[in-house]
């Protein structure tokens, strides 16, 4: 491990200056970076070639072998990801507050970088350049820990980055990759509490759960999402399949997919069979209770544990409710605290909604796909926070900083 | 543990209800526990006899039955402390941001509380009282598990809180007191993830480091304070005098006391006689470094362990620089990441240190003992929080809050 503490003292040294730098230098890092990734394209396909390879020979399904897989198109959008990120407003310096107090001490909050961040992330090469770009702009060093299947290709993008901090005399300390497959590095990183700030761990409920269980350093938690569409009495039910569908069907796998479908006792009969023929063309399986049912026989039933589950496939649960109430208390059971919606005409249970039901985005007549960074205007996205405590919801640049009070004073004492 | 699970529960029942009470119940309910706090003053004192007894019996020192203590004054004070927090706005509620997207969608950011907040506490009683209105007026459900020492006590504090609140028509289970002075229970309660959404440890470096070590739920780290005072070359040396006369010994066991003092060189031979001598009435013990030594030769010489300890006593530590720049690496090596100052006449010395030094208050010309609640304005304080995840400095109200977004549309969904 003495490699990794290493890595983490040079994090450190990294951070003091990182956290000066002017907006001017992080940009010109950032477009440097993104022409030596398409000028680079070369190495990165052969260290891409190489992971590939070895990954066919391991047996791993073509699914995730085409996640882990570059080509020139996919490295020109890392590339652009890059340069999207330099358009960013620097969020480093920003005065939050400032106020004087009666003894005259001046006293300003200032947003400053988080310091040091790990992030934990599995399959997909493009996280490595993406982390970077937004931690490298919000004025942090990144340790990165890749998943072992594309570890070739992550550190071929780690040598261009740091070749672009380098060329234009930035300390290459930025961007650091951990050149390991070793399980017990993993768990040591997650404890480098001395020199890691936060750790974002990027991937699926197992390595979360992991990270969480593992972690004596301060964790975000993202992405995991049991998201709910709630089909109220008065909805516009046409509008209700059409939210239902594109939160269902639009992209599976993504954590702001909809999952379980909570309707009103009122609408279920006229509603079902509508939602039962929209989702027909995708072959969504339908699970439901028994008043759901008694309208569509033919479905699965549905289980206590498929109201807790993200299918992350073809399949929805659903649920009959009595009233606005029921459904925030059922919701309120069984969900992520990802994203929920409701479908409505009432705006007093559109507001009831909206205020009882515990999740980073709750939505009123709108598909939960919204719930990114990219649609929030917030330009990019580290991941989707699921707790409540530092950052909540999509995460931008502002969400991997913290603040510093300055205090200017003039002899002032305590008395 | 059975019980501690069922606390859990409770707690996340009672959450729902306290985020959406009103200001005014909330302050109904602080006012009527401050009369029966006032009113139960028997009951109190006989709770508490019987925790100084057993503290006798145990041996506990006098400075710490002191602590332990609670009188009719100090009994006054802790129902003061409740009517404060009354007379503070409510932070729930606030819009934070709200912006439109291109496509229609209203997005509001609103604060939320965080929900369930768990406190383990050391010895003083005070601290059931006051977490409890801190964390209630910002909508939370509060656990609370204090020293054993003081378990009687802060039962019959419990006993007239929930009485409070049930005679405001409010769920008793806004607070709730671990009866169990078993260490086993202590560490369970560091792991109820499900529970409870994050733990802030008041009291010693050991406390905050075994609830780091064994919780997996969010912790704030608050308190541990090695604060600095740097003497620059071009300081008004009588106003930096002063400055760290008030910083060590105004009072010497907080945590934004000084510890360390850091001075130029250039002035080291005429400020080190002038501080020896102001320090001499309250009998500061000096530990230099061999420059100090020059001028100061029958003090105590500094070794490297010394740079690095909160003393919490008539101690400090002294080191000799050339430059700002030395101070700030000096600085950034031992803090601890709380509070620190400069003294100096020169603008561009200023600005390097506010933007150097790592911590969460950064002075100029002022003693660290303002790094406070109270003195920053904020009307309470729930603890200093050293990280720079989620709180940063004095927590008031607005620091045990989270958020929300509330996304209004009318029909959109994702393409």
């Amino acid at each position: 491990m003495k490699e990794l503490t290493e890595m983490g003292k040079r994090a450190c040294e990294a951070k003091y200056v990182l956290g000066a730098l002017s907006s001017e230098k992080k940009n010109a890092v950032l477009y440097r970076a993104a022409m030596l990734l398409r000028s680079g394209k070369e190495a990165l396909l052969k260290a891409n070639a190489e992971d590939i390879a070895r990954a066919r020979e391991n047996g791993m399904k073509e699914a995730m072998i085409d996640r882990l897989t570059l080509n020139e198109k996919r490295i020109d959008g890392i590339a652009e990801g890059l340069e999207q990120v330099a358009l960013l407003p620097d969020p480093i310096g920003e005065v939050m507050d400032h106020f004087t107090r009666p003894n005259g001490l001046d006293i300003e909050k200032v947003r400053v970088p988080l310091g040091v961040i790990g992030i934990i992330f599995e399959s997909r090469p493009n996280v490595c350049a993406d982390a970077f770009a937004l931690t490298f702009k919000s004025g942090n060093a990144v340790i990165l820990k890749g998943g072992s299947d594309a570890l070739h290709t992550n550190l071929a993008i780690e040598t261009l980055l740091r070749q672009a901090l380098r060329e234009e005399g930035v300390t290459e300390d930025a961007v650091q990759v951990i050149d390991s497959t070793d399980r017990a590095v993993t768990t040591a990183f997650m404890q480098m509490k001395e020199y890691v700030d936060v750790l974002i761990p990027r991937g699926g409920a197992g390595l979360i759960r992991s990270v969480v269980e593992h972690s004596t350093i301060p964790v975000i938690e993202t992405g995991t999402g049991n998201c709910h569409v709630y089909v109220d009495e008065s909805a516009d039910l046409e509008m209700a399949v059409r939210i239902v569908v594109n939160a269902k069907t639009q992209r599976i796998s993504v954590c702001n997919a909809c999952e379980s479908l909570v309707v009103h006792s009122a609408v279920k009969d006229r509603f079902l069979p509508m939602l039962k023929e929209a989702l027909q063309p995708s072959g969504v399986e339908m699970r439901g209770d028994e008043r759901v049912r008694e309208v569509l026989p033919d479905i699965v039933p549905a289980t206590e544990e498929d109201y807790g589950r993200e299918y992350l496939d073809y399949i929805l649960s659903l649920k009959t409710v009595d009233s606005t109430e029921e459904a925030i208390a059922h919701i309120n059971r069984y969900n992520t605290h990802h994203s929920e919606t409701i479908v409505t005409g009432t705006p007093e249970h559109a507001e009831s909604f909206l205020n009882g039901v515990d999740a980073a985005c709750v939505y009123v007549n709108a598909s939960t796909r919204f719930t990114d960074g990219f649609e929030f205007g917030f330009g990019a996205e580290i991941g989707i926070s699921t707790q409540k405590f530092h950052a909540r919801g999509p995460m931008g640049l502002k969400e991997l900083t913290s603040y510093k009070y300055k205090i200017r004073g003039n002899g002032q004492i305590r008395s």
